[in-house]
């Protein structure tokens, strides 16, 4: 009998559910709910832009909207399925998003007396009202447990799960007194369903936990009372309200409830797996393995790689997270990322490309035909990408772009070329950094809307990583990643590595184009020159053969 | 009796004459010819882009035209003015624009057997086909003759006299062969109104002999024969049939010969000056003195100083051109300048700037209106002026653009300020470089036409500078500046101090703003790191806070 998966996707500005076939991987339904609060989902505060949170009706709301809308379409499609075929549901979501909760694990927002109030809502993983906090957690942890920082790359960040309750805390006690413990959202999903959110026994994800909460099973879980109780006492009292284990998601949650199995149409009883966080189950469904890196490429981008956990993995320094088993059961999980790539086209297309090249997709479409005509090199341009700071391997917000070569006959395609280029040198410092640290890499596996739009980019890539980039079959890979962990949960698959085999590449591989390497090669250098002589505090160096360099490949490649 | 004064100005595109009352300076009337030949004036080589030309003809074909042109004018708009009462004609011209010409003085361009050859033309200034040949003397005087090299700040243009010849000989020998002599076009054209345009006897200018053709009395006139031979022996050759002395321009070359008075419409015998470039001039018409910078702000700019020839003035490093006389007699007269301003603009709004801005003049006033609404560093960016290289204090053309400090957020009218702000950073490094070698710099007074249609440039001007800046009166300052000339040369005048009388500045003086100061003076040191770091060969140092303290002076600002 053929069975299928449920994936439950939840994003930034809407849910999805999507139904796998688990004997073709085919993806038979799926349906999308848009959350209703705020601005697409995301509730926000005039008075401060680091603010941004959720609504949670919005998830419950949603929740039963595209679980019955996928079922629905799936009925319709596919003439041998039926809800009582599905094995298990997998979650996923964005994080760390935590969630101040009662005792009942009921989140605070949802509660009468906290109606409107944001501090009750979910911290939405890009909220970043509490940088003061994250530096503060920074410093202490520097001097108290280092050990805690190398993990995640050597700073705290504003997203993470303590910056957040920290500053929770101190700007409205009433809601963090009010709060019984924190929960993430991809615990909460998992929970809710199989009817048991109690804080103190659901399961928690090791996905979430691992650097976002800096919990390790090497200092015991989560930090140590010392540590908290220095940052504020009352830290130190919510850890007992916290967890000391966390799961990967193959692990099950629990069954259906009752309750949910009835709203939802569903089996009661059918495998609930662990939840993890978007960018992870995306890697999975992408096809990451070990030597495959998935790189989830979109206005920023995330970098999931695996290395086995049978002998220890360094730190890595830059490299934000570390997980044993974030992605795959078995594997360290290795998180890195560039805090803008399509974002950076987007700034330039909108602002700094005249209305003569198109618009919209159009004037993609223009500067990439223009870009793509060019030699390495021609442009005599090169860019750093780091317009929105970078996440890795400096991990420094304070840094910005740079241009240099332009002269009075540079056109907007080039310094497009050179944005892109920018963009790929910077995924290419990750990977020389991983690699330095002995993770195997050999391939890119990409998704994401510019793998599929953008031929010119996927190539200018394969040239400079010096590898196949290949492009993920899916769409959703997120949501199918999320499919395969509930298959695994509810025992279809015996570990997600055969689970993965459902997953697929599209035909089309980039290969590196031989006659282009050496130029990029020399290009890499410049701009590893202008990396190291803008970003680290310790380089001391000349760049006075950076312009004549440029001019040099510039002669050579016209 | 109210006299008057005739100036001719031979531009890159067209040629001019002014006629100006002696008493009152007003300006009574002009006239202008456009060059017909080549495209506007330029005659162009399709397989050479360095390749920039002129047509003798067009300067023979327009001095009759815009000579009566100004002459009908000037009697219909003043009623006291005769042709009989113009006591002086003066001549600026492009330079070094040489000429092969045969023992007569006639161009070899106007000779049967040399139709069409552009190589028996003009070479006009922008011609930059001898770039090989300039950096070979470039090679060989810092070997054999450093002192030559020292009055041209260290290197040797492909603009200038020698390289230009030294290229026609190498090119095109039969050119060569033919020519007796070479004359500038700033010496042709006063030698050809007095009748006697002999080589080896028509009066040349020390404007232009100075650094352009290596000449100094303290070497005894031209590059001496062991020099030029080592060269080529041709060129030591040619030595004897050039010129060992030099004049200022308030020197009398001759008086008006009968056939040119009568085509003229002038009377037999005025007195024509001797010749010098058109900036110089410019210079003098618009009020240069001992601690008034003068600056001819356009798609490049020129930069011209005096100062007192009483004592030795040193060689100063970078500084392209120190020639006593070249602009006032009994003045050394220093030329520096930037090779690209206004065209980096131009490059910026033409390409980069999208049309919502509008266009044309109307995308100016729009990109000035939203500039000057903002604080010094409130942009966060940090450009540096060299999409052409930098003529001074570097003078060196591989160098280009560079641009930092973008988010995703720069607007195009923030990259526009601070590329204007890049421009004043590069005026004010040429400043503080003569005034490090002893040279007094109180004020500036600009002409061209951004100094009129931008107050926002000036203003940042003003505050880079930290100086007054005034504009000049006259939209002709060149064929002012000849004028005056012209006057002192006919007797009008004992100096040409006293002929500058007449010289105005335009009522609205933009001072600096003494709350922009600091952010500029820090804003200024992160230039001179960049200047620095990617200009010399022997910096060695860090740019780690460059980035950082653009976010610093962004975050002050807003």
């Amino acid at each position: 009998m053929t069975t299928y998966a449920l994936g439950l996707d939840y994003g930034t500005n809407s849910c999805r559910a999507l139904i796998v076939n688990l004997e073709t991987g085919a993806e038979v339904a799926t349906c999308v709910y848009a959350y209703p609060s705020g601005e697409m989902g995301v509730v926000l505060d005039g008075r401060d832009p680091n603010v941004a949170r959720q609504n949670p009706a919005d998830y419950l709301a949603g929740l039963g909207e595209i679980v019955r809308g996928a079922l629905a379409k799936a009925v319709a499609a596919d003439p041998d399925f039926a809800p009582e075929k599905i094995v298990g549901i997998g979650v996923d979501t964005t994080g760390s998003t935590p969630m101040p909760v009662n005792k009942g694990g009921t989140p605070l927002a949802l509660l009468p007396g906290f109606e409107g109030n944001l501090n009750a809502m979910a911290w939405l993983w890009k909220d970043h009202s509490s940088y003061a906090e994250a530096a503060e957690i920074t410093a202490l942890a520097e001097k108290m447990r280092p050990q805690y920082l190398a993990k995640c790359g050597g700073t705290y960040s504003s997203e993470w799960f303590w910056s957040k309750i920290l500053h929770c805390k101190r700007t409205d006690p009433r809601v963090f007194e009010a709060a019984f413990s924190f929960v993430e959202l991809c615990d909460w999903i998992p929970a809710l369903l199989t009817g048991d959110p109690d804080p103190l026994t659901l399961k928690r994800s090791v996905c979430t936990a691992g650097h976002k909460a800096m919990f390790a099973s090497a200092w015991g879980g989560l930090p140590d009372k010392d540590f908290l109780n220095a940052l504020d006492p009352a830290l130190a009292g919510l850890r007992d309200r916290l967890f000391d284990t966390a799961h990967t998601a193959d692990v099950k949650a629990g069954g259906l409830s009752a309750a949910w199995a009835q709203r939802l149409g569903l089996p009661e009883g059918t495998a609930v797996a662990v939840g993890a966080l978007d960018a992870h189950m995306g890697a999975v469904g992408a096809g990451c393995a070990d030597g495959t890196l998935a790189k989830i490429l979109g206005t920023s981008t995330c970098d999931l790689l695996v290395a086995r956990n049978t002998q220890t993995l360094p730190d890595i320094p830059g490299v934000c997270g570390i997980v044993d088993g974030s992605v795959l059961p078995g594997y360290y999980g290795i998180e890195a990322g560039q805090s803008a790539v399509g974002d950076i086209f987007l700034w330039f297309t909108n602002n700094l490309v005249p209305e003569a090249y198109g618009t919209g997709p159009a004037m993609f479409d223009k500067l990439d035909a223009l870009a793509a005509q060019m030699k390495p090199g021609a442009t005599g341009l090169l860019a750093l990408d780091w317009n929105n700071g970078n996440r890795c391997v400096l991990t420094d917000v304070r840094l910005s772009g740079l241009l240099v070569g332009q002269t009075l006959h540079t056109k907007p395609h080039e310094v497009y070329r050179a944005l892109v280029e920018a963009t790929a040198f910077g995924a290419r410092m990750i990977i020389d950094r991983v690699r330095q640290y002995g993770v195997r890499v050999d391939e890119v596996i990409t998704c994401g809307g510019l793998a599929v739009k953008s031929p010119f980019l996927m190539q200018v890539y394969a040239d400079i990583l010096n590898m196949p980039m290949k492009v993920a079959a899916s769409d959703q890979t997120c949501a199918l990643g999320a499919a395969l962990f509930g298959a695994v949960a509810g025992g279809a698959f015996k570990t997600v590595e055969e689970a993965q085999k459902l997953t697929r590449t599209r035909e089309h591989v980039y290969t590196p184009i031989p006659e282009n390497i050496p130029a990029y090669e020399k290009l890499f250098a410049l701009y590893t020159r202008l990396h190291d002589a803008f970003g680290l505090s310790a380089w001391s160096g000349s760049l006075a053969n950076v312009m004549k360099e440029l001019v040099a490949l510039r002669e050579q490649a016209r």
